[in-house]
């Protein structure tokens, strides 16, 4: 369905063929067309007719068996020289590639054994195509987000982690046991390691206070991404109501997102209602989840998207006062005709646990 | 002490600052020079004198308390913009970058930011300098290795796996309790699935007959990569000659290695020694292991390149018999002044397990 799709795209844009690869950078885009991650392969889609995928002997078998394209062509050549005796007839004048992937070496190498021809960007094409979901792909999104409220219900239910790695390894073995993967490196961010967003420790004792945690599920490929902060102790007034004033925030956010919304617009709300906090807030509201954990919409105040019917993206507002405290609440929103759907169910009034 | 050694080429090959990042593609030197994953992160590597690493608000004080480097900037304009300040005056005249990572976008963006300069490829140079292992890297892979081989006992301690992805799971878990990652998807292939040297299967029932465990740990960003394969019941002799064979050619290829040797000699030693199964080794016979799982040297007949010593690599022929049967042995191999050392210490002799 996916191809057929794009396939429209590269007709209306008037590009012949475009190639979709892993070769020295890993294009997700080749997972999302196959259904396999494929080392060293290349994916020739015509604007009409059969795809064709160009593997190396290693992968060829397995391309063969489990990939969704059904034309597999094994490398008996270098790669680059093999595509080219594929591309070269004049009927194919424009190739499209994806500039944010194409590293200068293979443009290079394209350019020399292609023969003439013109080059467009579908970079933007690619992303705007993933960012309206299938079926199966929500699917597959409602399922990661499920394990992942599974494994949050786990930690809160007996907590008894003494370190912030033993909620990290509680969450990889708990993935583990459902055959999943994780869509990044979970954060645990107690304490005042809280203010990084992105902070990663070894080996560090829980602290009292708040605690980040940041964690997805990878299942069939796609991906969930969830946080809650839960409070390791007891919190003060102050402390409840910082927590309270960010939750209502957040959930005002979902509650504003509409189909065809300016994404922009959304960001506004957030940082209006965020009031004295806004200096607070210092990364992006959220962004689209899919085959990859950052794709559109991004949901930023410089971001010209709308939110669309069966996008999927994140809302995780976050405020953060470096070297003391760090607080951010993030779901997983399913845009209908109707309005925002959350995919993500663990609850969100502060869980404060035992220290 | 890596960064005084790369200024030092970046003098001799007349480049005044060398950029090394992760924007749209992962560039695994930028780990190598800071000693952390850093998204959205650029360094700056002048001839001479300190090194800048620039980074996103979200990644500044990580990059501030925990990498190598200094002096940290935080982006106060777009990432392209924020670096032509910093290159843009006279003296820096040619710039090097990494071109197999590179993005054609993100040249466009140089281009239109940086003013004029000359551009010199990188890539070659940051592979090659990795290739030379400095100790503590050394010590890094050992350790990697040293897991690795705990781990193996185990899987043939006590055999009682029922599907390859228990396996699969048992390998997980246990880099999990030594608080590493894997350095790539393990493969457990049995039987048939043997002779896809890429196999990942999902829920597949251990067949009898040979089966390729392949996996890798990560240590501190550093990899092992080790193969062995077992026999699942009990090996005919033909089985069990055609394994002393690879085994033979493994032990002989690991022997013949010395420093200064050219990988393409190695590489025909082992190909006759395969004799009349040389057509059934459809892959490298190694490559270098690093903060990469594939880096210099690339052990293959086409390769250019030498053993020198502090490499470290693979040797790993395998046979393959499509639809029938698979036989991979690899090890770690570091090359000192007097020869090689193996580094991985799995027993290669074939364990037979109860099918």
């Amino acid at each position: 369905m996916n191809l057929k799709r794009f396939q429209k795209v590269l007709r209306e844009k008037k590009i012949d063929m475009a190639i979709v690869y892993n070769w020295n950078n890993p294009d997700p885009n080749l997972f999302y067309f196959t259904g396999l991650s494929l080392d060293y392969s290349f994916l020739l889609i015509p604007k009409k007719g059969n795809s064709i995928l160009a593997t190396s002997k290693l992968e060829h078998e397995r391309a063969k068996r489990h990939s969704k394209i059904s034309r597999v062509r094994e490398f008996d050549r270098p790669a680059f020289e093999f595509l080219g005796r594929l591309v070269k007839r004049k009927s194919i004048r424009t190739i499209g590639i994806n500039r944010s992937s194409v590293a200068l070496n293979e443009f290079s190498a394209m350019k020399k054994n292609f023969g003439r021809k013109k080059y467009a960007d579908i970079g933007r094409m690619l992303l705007e195509q993933r960012k309206t979901k299938e079926k199966d792909e929500i699917m597959k999104i409602k399922r990661a987000c499920s394990i992942a409220d599974r494994i949050f219900a786990g930690i809160i239910r007996n907590f008894s982690f003494r370190t912030e790695e033993d909620i990290l390894k509680y969450i990889e073995q708990q993935a583990m046991e459902h055959g999943c993967r994780l869509s990044f490196p979970s954060i645990v961010a107690s304490g005042k390691n809280a203010s990084m967003p992105h902070y990663r420790g070894k080996n560090v004792k829980l602290k009292k206070g708040f605690c980040v945690i940041d964690f997805g599920i990878e299942y069939k490929g796609y991906m969930s991404d969830m946080t809650r902060t839960i409070y390791i102790g007891r919190p003060s007034k102050h402390e409840s109501w910082l927590y309270s004033i960010l939750l209502r925030v957040q959930k005002r956010a979902i509650e504003s997102a509409r189909p065809g919304m300016s994404v922009s617009e959304l960001v506004r709300i957030v940082k209006k209602a965020l009031g004295r906090y806004e200096k607070n807030f210092i990364h992006a509201l959220g962004h689209g989840i899919g085959v990859q954990i950052h794709e559109l919409p991004s949901i930023s105040e410089a971001s010209k998207e709308k939110l669309g019917e069966n996008d999927v993206f994140t809302i995780e507002p976050g405020i953060y006062f470096p070297g003391k405290l760090g607080i951010r609440i993030e779901d997983d929103i399913l845009m209908t005709k109707k309005g925002p759907v959350v995919l993500s169910r663990s609850k969100k009034s502060l869980v404060a646990v035992k220290g």
